[in-house]
């Protein structure tokens, strides 16, 4: 198909689709809609920019618009947020909320990367001014700019973007309190590896309140778990929501958490309609199920399949393994595959193990720690998934697991592994095959038949 | 099959292995000859020694001799070297250096796990006092010792040891000079990956000569490339040869530079004889042949499969793929499976290709810098090896490329791999998948019928 494409959403998987097709297609007319006022930026360094470890928004931007309309021959514009979707006419019905109007514009094919929304609870309060959400970067601007003056932020949810928002406000002298509904922070770790990272939080000063869900915003405060808690600043850290209702309303084939469903070709349920990102679903390797991930990593990926198909080309998404790392403090969190408790929740027999392990010989200075957990499905030894916690140089270890977990291995073959050793970089035997190692003893234990 | 167990050799190898047996059987006898004055030590630590960043040899033994006899009531024979084996006697004649004796001692099984010794080249002035191998850590005590009022030395070999040793000296403030005969340091890296290496080494002062072959060595100094050079002390880091010359002298069958041949289950071809470590083949896994590599991470893993057999039960070493990482200076340097040109010799047609990227996303402070060279089958597009050079954090990232490989994994399918992303880490596509995006264009536009 050829004609006109329409991107919807100008970050990072729209403008890689657009790329792609443009790379492939030199004369194709090619339109982005932007709601924002930037393309192709790093949402995950806004905590950086509101800490203060990056001084200006503008350095999160990998290509600005000018690039992609001089350079690149693409049509961006911004500020035109898509709300209406027609199929039989190909036409996307866009608003301009700087000039209170709505434009219609005309598609051969459409590529949908609308991404996704801080989630907002139903709860009194909740669009005061002095709630913020964190996902784009228009976003980030306006909490930096509100973080001016304040004195106590509280932060909603103890996941990802909860705990590096609470570091952020911190590193600017903020008082943090951290208001978590569930008994542990970060869900998608087992709460074992979880405890560790908790106990950073602590000793940086923050406020950490876990099983104590918001309930209110108030004047000058919030009030969770029953109490009152003072703030000038709430900040949003309750995960996203894809932003896909106008698709679904227009008939799009929608899945987990209202997320647009795509084939491995990133084609959506309408004939020259695709998606990518944040706002579709993807599949999940292990599980063997469709999930909703919004990750950049994810969202480039599937950007540049679908421009690539958009182009006539072949590439296909293959899946995710919900790979995540982070550091928060002195703390570095990685994690892959599922956890124990997804496994379960999965259906699968699985047992767990953890080992502690220095990532240097222990006869030389400075020496740091990993502890990694790793599950296996009973009877198989196959690997499920594995998590991290550790020092500095630890986090991105978990890439090693990540990459055996892509390949199906099981614990014994883990152990094989032939992976690089020197003293500087750990001991004979590596953590990962440590936690193998551990994970093939219990494995042989476990009674499958 | 029970009786006595004989183990020739109490380093890593050798001990991992009666450990192993005396796991499996507590009351079988094991009788452990070694040569030197110390058991399961870390051999890769002695660099560290001589450069001071160890205070203490015994720093690096990870067991010593009482414990194995009076915790694991393995009877450890320190100061006894084999010399000889008599396979239908069932025995092994071992030479007592301090009392200038020898006595058989007999065996039901044996473990030979001799390890390997320096290579020293036949050349004139070779066996002066000055010169010194690096190989166990009897030598390592040697060396530091005579490194006290040593001005000038000169290092023989630019490959991890002579680097390594290079860089040790100089920390205790000796002038260096390396000779190297091959134009380029470090042969398992390719060139262009080596030459950043050269770099820091000219940089940190070292005096280094490629295609400076020595010549000699005589009072005060050597000759090398025809030219005379002073020095107080000469460091051999031409590699190692195995120490099998008994055992093929006995019948047992060797192969790759006189390395014992072993199965799978480190089985060799004399009945209720095995073999681990340095003095043994491994399998390439890529090369599909057998190859000698010297390094503790293999010795620790034949150690282990052959005491899991001799204690009756299973485990196999499926091979190596080279992996070996170090940091010399502030350079690390990383690698897996095989280098372009052994490629080529192996008689695959390969591409190459490279890429530079950062390990922290480039808007946050301190970036560090990575670059890596991988190297695919032209036509499949299968990984065949990779190479890293780079700052600090970047070696051990090797390590994923090595589980890539170990999987048989193309190029497109490392480009899918979910791998862990966040700013204080790198960048959305990591280095990994740059390398393999560029590599998939190269492998795509590689002519192959």
């Amino acid at each position: 198909m050829t004609g006109r494409l329409v991107v919807i959403g100008g970050d990072a998987a729209g403008m890689s689709a657009a790329m792609q097709v443009r790379r492939r297609q030199p004369d194709r007319e090619i339109v982005v809609l932007e709601r924002g006022g930037w393309t192709s930026y790093a949402a995950c360094g806004i905590p950086y920019l509101v800490g203060g470890e990056v001084d200006d928004a503008e350095e999160l931007v990998a290509r600005p618009p000018e690039v992609f309309r001089s350079e690149h021959d693409i049509d961006v514009r911004l500020g035109w947020e898509a709300r209406a979707l027609d199929l039989d006419r190909r036409r996307v019905e866009a608003w301009d909320a700087a000039g209170s109007r709505t434009v219609d514009v005309d598609f051969d094919e459409l590529v949908i990367a609308t991404g996704a929304a801080p989630v907002r609870p139903d709860l009194p309060g909740v669009d005061d001014p002095m709630v913020h959400g964190v996902q784009t970067l228009d976003d980030g601007i306006r909490l930096l700019a509100a973080t001016t003056g304040v004195r106590r932020a509280v932060v909603v949810g103890g996941g990802y973007i909860g705990l590096e928002m609470a570091e952020a406000l911190v590193r600017r002298g903020v008082q943090v309190t951290i208001v978590e509904a569930a008994p542990q922070v970060m869900s998608t770790l087992d709460a074992d590896v979880a405890a560790p990272l908790a106990d950073a939080m602590v000793r940086m000063g923050i406020d950490l309140r876990l099983e104590t869900p918001l309930e209110a915003v108030e004047d000058g405060g919030v009030v969770a778990g029953g109490e009152r808690l003072p703030a000038d600043l709430v900040v949003l850290g309750l995960g996203v929501r894809p932003i896909a209702g106008f698709a679904a309303d227009a008939g799009i084939e929608v899945g987990v958490r209202g997320a647009i469903r795509v084939d491995r070709r990133q084609r959506t349920s309408a004939e020259g309609v695709w998606s990518a990102g944040d706002c579709c679903e993807s599949f999940h390797l292990v599980a063997r199920a469709p999930v909703h991930v919004a990750l950049g990593t994810v969202a480039n990926k599937q950007g540049r399949v679908a421009g690539v198909n958009i182009g006539g080309g072949y590439a296909t998404f293959p899946g995710v393994l919900g790979t995540a790392v982070t550091r928060i403090c002195d703390v570095e969190i990685g994690r892959t595959g599922l956890s124990e408790a997804e496994a379960e929740r999965y259906g699968y027999v699985c047992v767990g193990a953890s080992i502690e392990a220095d990532i240097k010989a222990r006869y030389l200075p400075d020496v740091r720690t990993i502890r990694i957990k790793a599950v296996a499905e009973a009877g198989t030894g196959r690997l499920l998934g594995a998590q991290i916690v550790g020092e500095e140089g630890t986090a991105k270890r978990i890439d090693v697991l990540a990459t055996a977990l892509t390949a199906g291995m099981t614990v014994a073959e883990i152990v094989d592994l032939d992976l690089g050793y020197a003293p500087p970089f750990g001991s004979v035997w590596d953590p990962v095959h440590l936690v193998a190692r551990r994970l093939a003893r219990h494995v042989d234990a476990t009674p499958t038949s």
